[in-house]
């Protein structure tokens, strides 16, 4: 960043600047951050995924933050430290206020298991703008989906820092949505969700 | 990041990604970024600015990257050394990339100075989506422009670092759109623009 970078948005022949507000009329929906939080393999992605692939299905624009789109881009580098882990749920918050403020709806799925981290995300955003699901997963559940083995590699100490095994996880107290997905399909979980942003105006 | 965040996208119960052509398809257009360069002063924002509100007359998708939402966000606590500067385009670059992904027109309006910064933001995107825009301002009227008197104050050494004065701008060689504001009005820079992505198949 140079140190001129940031003065020409002070020049006075600036006119006409298109806000959020203009954005999400175009889009004609009420820009908002899903935020998805539980236990690796609770079922995040798969319940993300499929609320945007309902909600493109409603003509509304979506974008969803997860793994694959952030670890190998703009938090390639970042380490598994205290420090790191932070500063990659800091990014991931930061990103999803500029796309809030381009009027999409933002689904962000990752474990983020600390509260303070996910409070923090919170007070980047507006009043309504932040919408905490919790993706409420027995551990024996997760543990059993679970693919690749991660979670018996990280009993055998194989993994460090490894949620819910190595690594607390703070689930959320009072969560705008809570989903319980021993007793909810996943399309009971997509409705909950739609039927949530529907009440509240976002749709 | 968590050592478990990337695992849960290979879970065998995932079925439908929505994809950056149906986010495209809905938005009706084709995603890219307008990566305006050059020095301070040199009319970038307020180019990209009277782009942004013409392509949202158009009922376009868009948004705008500038000092404004990333320098206090997401680039925050970056400073000026040669490893930070590199590190802002860089983010600036991954972001970028997170919303032509979600079929959005960037439009980013940064000084940019060095060649192999901007080459590595191109190299990130697919061919077509990078769209280098020279703002090609004599030095003499971006020093006139400038209502802070930074040249001045980067001519006596107070700000250290300033491009075109104390660090070099490296003028793109074959930028895609090259708009000598010398002799080009506003109106007549944003028109450039906008045939350029018409003729090309953007909007």
């Amino acid at each position: 960043m140079s140190s001129n970078e940031n003065n020409d948005k002070n020049i006075i022949w600036h006119d006409h600047h298109v806000c959020k507000e203009e954005r999400s009329r175009l889009k004609e929906q009420k820009p908002c951050v899903l935020w998805f939080t539980g236990l690796s393999g609770s079922g995040k992605s798969t319940i993300a995924n499929a609320v945007e692939a309902k909600l493109l299905q409603k003509k509304k624009h979506t974008y969803l933050l997860d793994g694959d789109n952030i670890r190998l881009g703009l938090n390639k580098g970042l380490s598994f430290s205290d420090i790191d882990r932070k500063e990659n749920i800091r990014r991931i918050g930061e990103v999803s206020k500029l796309f809030v403020d381009a009027g999409i709806i933002v689904l962000s799925a990752f474990i983020s298991p600390f509260k303070e981290d996910r409070e923090r995300v919170h007070n980047l955003l507006k009043k309504g703008e932040f919408i905490e699901v919790y993706v409420d997963t027995p551990i024996e559940v997760c543990e059993k989906r679970d693919p690749k083995g991660l979670y018996q590699k990280a009993k055998k100490g194989e993994i460090t820092n490894f949620t819910g095994v190595s690594s607390a996880y703070e689930a959320p107290s009072k969560a705008d949505i809570h989903l319980k997905t021993d007793v909810m399909s996943v399309e009971e979980c997509v409705d909950s969700i739609i039927n949530y942003l529907m009440k509240k105006g976002y749709l």
